[in-house]
């Protein structure tokens, strides 16, 4: 291993770009860390004639990622192109076939295509690594991969869309409205302008998906896996949530039980005072849960050109020292393929608003149908009076099936003295 | 690499029997990751009579470690003795000397031989691993040395003694006093029969000095590193943190900063919303601040045989696999010898409590020091009346000089009206 681990990167868009520029910039302190040089040798973009504040000189230029995948003096392909199909699966198993190790920052094309490129990553003899895909600059693929190898991973959670959890904090600091918060979000770049990949939820999903199959070991069928957004949670929603001890976040959480696995994204009400309550604004974490390292958390850029470039550079440094994984931490024909559990079967903790005309007898309605649904209620909130007119009402449950929960709901809407779809919130005892 | 790495464990205590059990418990799933077997093959220990709930049939016994690191037929040996010098040192040089790479818990041997070792096992071609070392079950080795090997880390700072925070949360939490506190641990066993070690913070200042050297890739003189404990933390203390917005932590500090390294370990009042504040009980956390990915926290148990077991065994896996990387994450004979930074050059907020006689002039006495040694005072804090007896007075300082507060602290303390040594806490902004 005298020699450079050589380096092709297709995609230079802000993450492309900086990782050239890493490279670049830290060039002397990892060849002392890695004892090699790390060099770029060919890149491959759309426009050759945009101006990145790149030096490309003495780096091939492709037009067609593919093409350099398959032809360019390289050891490893960078792939940052993104997107599920098309040119980056294009470019990745092009990449494999040629013998050249992978590292990709793209979790929708590991959520759905993760077992097919592994699979032939691992026929081939090489690496398909993926630390920049999920929660940017924190090194919580390495953690599970690596350092908790030893551990059966029970669960793990977290926030894994920075543009929702600045939404949302955003939400609960300035008691300002969604649409609000989001177009400010978008104003200042913290969401694109088609935020719907990041808000309603399929981002983390995607994230959720590659998270489990390591840690469990298993294939995961992303589409079994439950995603609701956030464009459904209220300014009010957030009050009444810190009125109860809680905080509304974002999670993907995936749970081994039943000899299946629960693959879950949706708004959550969380403790105040839980390290994942306090993870703020355009920051990424994740808790994993051990049977014998007990919880891990780890906290970071989710997001973002210095994080995602880190990440990936810490694949390329591996590589460079020799060291290598299998994709999801064991052999892929060895995966086990877990059975969704559905999300009919969860159990836990409700919240419930209600808009409902305040006059006497609606609260009685209401907790009929709770208890022909067997649903025990632990907490109402209702304040200010108006008589005739439309006021909130938020129950609280103790522990409950989801069906039943849903059934209720159902039942609920249809009452007359209840003007709007009620709006349920998962609470997660985490 | 198809044969089983075999594995010697020197010391059977708490985390030494832990490793053999954990690796019998899970030898299925670390094969299925690892793609071979991990055998304990040879284990040794002061009293073999005695009964530690393992199964040791088919295990070579030793009653001399060192003598099992030179013959037993092993690839590994784990060091679980401790003690910076005696057998465990020995164990270690033997081992690396014959050709077996180590695995260690042993942080006292690390922060003051450390480097003598690493030469040794990188002359010898051979691995020196300690995630176990550091933090616990928390994999912050690998994530400094591999993860985020691309970055420069510019300061690290953690709360890495559970034993220590678990006595401050509790303190916090109860109002006690600290020898209260302490007694109560002990009870527990969260605090050892002589328990100076963690709470004059020696423990903290060998996990700083650790984790330092492979942060900034550098040589550390262990002696060099400030260390305070938290046994002058009073609940007054703590009381008046809260009523700041602040919190007590004993934290460890590493800053590159002026060519040097700033390495110090003392109780630390920080904000109470950062994520370092909400770190309770018996947990550690480490955060580190690297140029490309920002800050990264990390967040487990400190301590304890299963946490710490994990991480030995995640240095196993590594090892099992074939990956290795350097003890400090670099050639030792690349490291840098970086001086240390005079505590007296630190600048930042104070907290100051005197204890003072309540009439009138002590507090323009006092100010009138300050003022002398160019002092920016933020706040002042006196509550209650009790003429002619002992008060507390509390300030609160602007960013000021180590040096100008100590020489202030000298003055002040001369003061008639100032009845005992008074408290000093620094306020660090994280």
């Amino acid at each position: 291993m005298s020699g450079p681990l050589r380096v092709a990167v297709a995609g230079l868009g802000t993450v492309g770009a900086e990782v050239v520029r890493l490279l670049h910039a830290e060039a002397s302190l990892i060849a002392q860390r890695c004892g090699r040089e790390i060099q770029v040798t060919a890149v491959s973009a759309r426009d050759r004639t945009r101006d990145r504040g790149l030096d490309l000189s003495g780096i091939a230029w492709f037009d067609d990622a593919a093409e350099m995948a398959r032809t360019a003096p390289c050891d490893v392909v960078v792939e940052l192109i993104g997107g599920a199909d098309g040119v980056a699966k294009a470019v990745c198993e092009t990449a494999i076939d040629a013998g050249r190790a992978v590292v990709t920052a793209n979790k929708a094309l590991l959520a759905i295509h993760g077992p097919a490129l592994a699979v032939r990553a691992e026929g081939g003899a090489t690496s398909l690594a993926y630390e920049a895909a999920v929660a940017g600059g924190i090194p919580v693929v390495k953690a599970l991969r690596e350092g908790l190898a030893g551990n059966r991973i029970r669960s793990l959670f977290g926030i894994l869309n920075g543009t929702c959890n600045y939404i949302l904090t955003g939400m609960r600091e300035t008691g300002r409205e969604f649409a609000d918060v989001l177009a400010e979000a978008q104003a200042l770049g913290y969401a694109e302008a088609d935020p719907s990949f990041d808000i309603d939820g399929v981002d983390t999903a995607h994230k959720l998906a590659v998270l489990a199959s390591l840690a469990f070991n298993t294939r995961v069928d992303f589409q079994a896996v439950h995603v609701e957004g956030i464009r459904h949670v209220s300014a009010q929603d957030i009050a009444y949530a810190e009125e109860l001890g809680l905080r509304i976040k974002l999670l993907g959480i995936a749970h081994q039980r039943d000899g299946g696995v629960e693959l879950r994204v949706h708004p959550c009400m969380i403790g105040k005072d839980t390290p994942m309550a306090s993870v703020g604004g355009a920051f990424n974490a994740v808790e994993l849960q051990g049977n014998h390292v007990g919880p891990v958390l780890l906290y970071g850029m989710g997001a973002g050109a210095g994080p995602t470039a880190s990440a990936a550079v810490g694949d390329l440094c591996d590589l460079a020292r020799g060291n290598a994984a299998n994709t999801y931490g064991a052999a892929v024909d060895r995966l086990a393929t877990l059975a969704p559990v559905a999300m009919g079967l969860r159990r836990g903790a409700y919240y419930l608003r209600l808009m409902v005309i305040d006059r006497p007898g609606v609260i009685a309605d209401i907790t009929a149908v709770m208890r022909d649904h067997q649903i025990s209620v632990e907490s109402f909130l209702q304040r200010g009076r108006a008589p005739d007119d439309a006021v909130p009402l938020v129950i609280t449950t103790h522990d409950t099936a989801e069906s039943a929960i849903m059934d209720a709901m159902q039942t609920i809407d249809r009452l007359d003295s209840v003007l709007e779809p009620p709006r349920l919130i998962r609470i997660e005892a985490l």
